[in-house]
């Protein structure tokens, strides 16, 4: 099968460039080859919230597009996608189409945003400034997942929560998820209060309440579902996807002295409910195309039971795609400091892949509908500097960070902002960007 | 404060009877005191799906209602509370009101439906009988959480898949949930294929793929919230139950193989969101009033935390709610055997109430919203025959249940059907049912 996932077209020639200036940009993460789509307006504006394409450093807004007709000359399958992305307040109604449609849509913003098109003049008026946006969730997410996908994550948390069993046996054979809470996800520039909760020392007889004194991030990669899949069908590994409409970043906030005592034996709950923070676009799977990689496991590893397992994975199962977590303190912030990196990892050393998870999230039966999220699981790479918590980076709260500014970080204090980036690089090709996914702590609410 | 919740007024007078003649029958589910709402069509229409409440065997329509100008005497209240139940496809926008509006519409609709009301001739012509129609879920259900709350189950379970350790320390403290599923959730009828999924026999070196061979069911009381909380802002227990629109019954299909392999460490996934069924039904709060009662700790249990106690817990927390299980197989349907029980339990052994599930959901700032759906766990008794699944009653798979016609389960089989039921039952007071949760077992997809 030819999956528009994995292959490469004109809308991913590195020569091409935009009549958007700023799109053409050396390490500009909205070039013309990316055009990742979000739900924005204008900041402080009371518009309707609508859909857009990132072109350098604008927004293309679709619904001002298509009210000046720059869509009549589409090819019928790109103006019905089009009209879907300008219809309402989500991307709902894209997604709820497949990849011909989706890529129809691609190839037809490729060419009227790149140097020469006839349609520029119509278009430079519908461009927005991203510095004067505001952003919505980009879809209406029905159903949340969570995965849990980087094995040494769950290897240095499985030592911090079981020192004498730290992978369970059931990891290298199923992609452990969970189910999360899709109604306190929101976009970057989230701010959340630190949550209350119950949390039990070890050596304390009765818990206790109050706010989490173990506030932490975990560095997630999005992944969007398009089309989706009846109850009862599974979607299979070399089709699923064809299912996925594009990633994101995701912050999956975590009060761990919460999540310690909570977890046994249904998972985490309120630990993680109070607040899961994505970034404001959604990167296609076909503008990654050009940055796909052989997806591998240890010698000695199990190979995956046959549907979780298909050749193309070996070769392009995987995505390289570099994922950078930041800090900035609220001392940081007023001294005019930039963010501050804590980590950077990479999404290709992930143990399981996103077609490995579409197809087995599907295999009992289960439905997915388009706008449902799926978090892959902190990904922490193998060395040091590539943990995607502060659970893992202080060795479970022992070692203190040092940061720049003479502060130090064991877990989030209030008025810490949390910065995730990610980018997409090859020699020779351009950077794909996901825009950030920042969040902000503020002060638990005072007691009753 | 004076919740709808527990207050008896007028609508709860037992002598109240129905122009609707078959709701003041002897043991009808459905009397003028309980009017619970649900979302139908006539069976094989094309017709949309519209609100309507159970009257006897009657449905009234609530848009043909509206459409006859039958609110047109309502209070002000009542009467954007008919219209918000009128306007779709679900209760949603019913539920986004308040118990203010809920009571007032609940009190309008008791008024016209009885015996003498000035509307009959015209409410007659609105009425459609519950044999000739069918249902759809009566919520947009954005997020669905399950609770674990009877310590009989939770004991019981904990045995088989913890010998040594079946109460978790947690237990008494936390009411622990998990985030579920909500795509799969279906209404009564629903019928769903057996599901695939990777197991393991404790003995076995490797675990293995196909389908389930320990189906379950799992007998649960459905909370579907009304209303709803800001992210950041807690519900406190006193207002909590202000903060639910109703009950129904839940079925949480259970594949216990699946889970027993998958489910550590971050609880239940595929073992559960293959499918869920739900009674069409939803009982106010208001209807269960007079059913409401005692709520008690055994003596050396410890008492809740101030968040999750309230003096009124312990005079009207629970509810004395009747749950039935019973199974038909394909068999005992070919031969026209009606469903043969089960199991009896009662919700009013609970270990966690509705109001401190809704308290704990929210304390970590969590924000439910209208139509968002909560089960309580397994209700399982604390007597024999009083287990809540397939699981409890064959002790872990292994003494089988003798059906009347010869037949034998210890987990389910294709065809079998398992309907649950509730009631309210009170010396002096009608019954008050929920009407059938029934979901049939289909074979399992043929392996790829």
């Amino acid at each position: 099968m030819s999956l528009p996932s994995l292959t490469l077209n004109e809308t991913h020639d590195p020569a091409l460039r935009s009549w958007v200036e700023s799109a053409n940009a050396e390490g500009c993460p909205f070039p013309v080859q990316n055009l990742p789509y979000g739900v924005f307006r204008r900041a402080g504006s009371d518009e309707a919230f609508r859909a857009g394409v990132a072109i350098g450093s604008q927004i293309l807004d679709l619904q001002a597009a298509q009210a000046a007709g720059a869509f009549s000359g589409f090819d019928d399958l790109a103006r019905r996608a089009a009209h879907a992305a300008a219809e309402g307040a989500t991307l709902n109604a894209l997604m709820a189409l497949d990849t011909a449609a989706w890529s129809a849509l691609r190839l037809a913003l490729s060419r009227v945003l790149r140097t020469g098109s006839a349609h520029q003049t119509e278009l430079v008026a519908c461009l927005v400034p991203q510095a004067d946006a505001e952003h919505a969730l980009p879809a209406a997410i029905g159903d949340y997942t969570d995965f849990y996908t980087s094995i040494h994550h769950a290897t240095a948390v499985g030592k911090l929560f079981r020192p004498d069993n730290p992978l369970l046996p059931n990891y290298k054979w199923v992609p452990i998820g969970y189910h999360g809470r899709a109604s306190s996800i929101g976009v970057s520039g989230q701010q959340f209060r630190r949550p209350l909760g119950q949390t039990k020392a070890p050596d304390a007889e009765t818990p206790s309440f109050g706010p989490c004194k173990r506030l932490d991030y975990e560095l997630e990669v999005g992944i969007f579902i398009g089309g989706g899949n009846a109850l009862g069908e599974a979607v299979a590994i070399e089709e699923a996807e064809t299912k996925v409409f594009g990633l994101s970043l995701l912050n999956d906030w975590s009060a761990r002295d919460v999540q310690a005592w909570e977890y046994q034996p249904l998972g985490p709950f309120l630990s993680k409910s109070f607040a899961s923070t994505i970034s404001p676009w959604i990167v296609t799977l076909e503008a990654l195309a050009p940055y796909r990689c052989a997806w591998t496991r240890e010698a000695g590893d199990p190979q995956p039971l046959p549907y979780l397992d298909s050749p193309s994975l070996r070769e392009t199962g995987a995505f390289d795609l570099q994922l950078e977590v930041l800090i900035q303190t609220r001392a940081m912030r007023d001294a005019g400091q930039a963010p501050q990196r804590l980590s950077l990892s990479n999404f290709r050393d992930s143990y399981w892949t996103v077609s490995q998870l579409v197809a087995h999230h599907t295999v009992n039966g289960c439905n997915l509908r388009p706008g449902d999220f799926l978090g892959s699981g902190t990904q922490s790479g193998p060395g040091p500097g590539e943990a995607g918590s502060l659970l893992e980076l202080t060795g479970g709260g022992k070692q203190a960070i040092a940061l720049a500014g003479g502060e130090k970080r064991i877990f989030l204090e209030d008025g810490d902002t949390i910065v995730m980036r990610a980018a997409a690089r090859r020699d020779g090709l351009p950077l794909i960007g996901f825009g950030e996914a920042a969040g902000t702590v503020l002060p638990a609410r005072s007691l009753p």
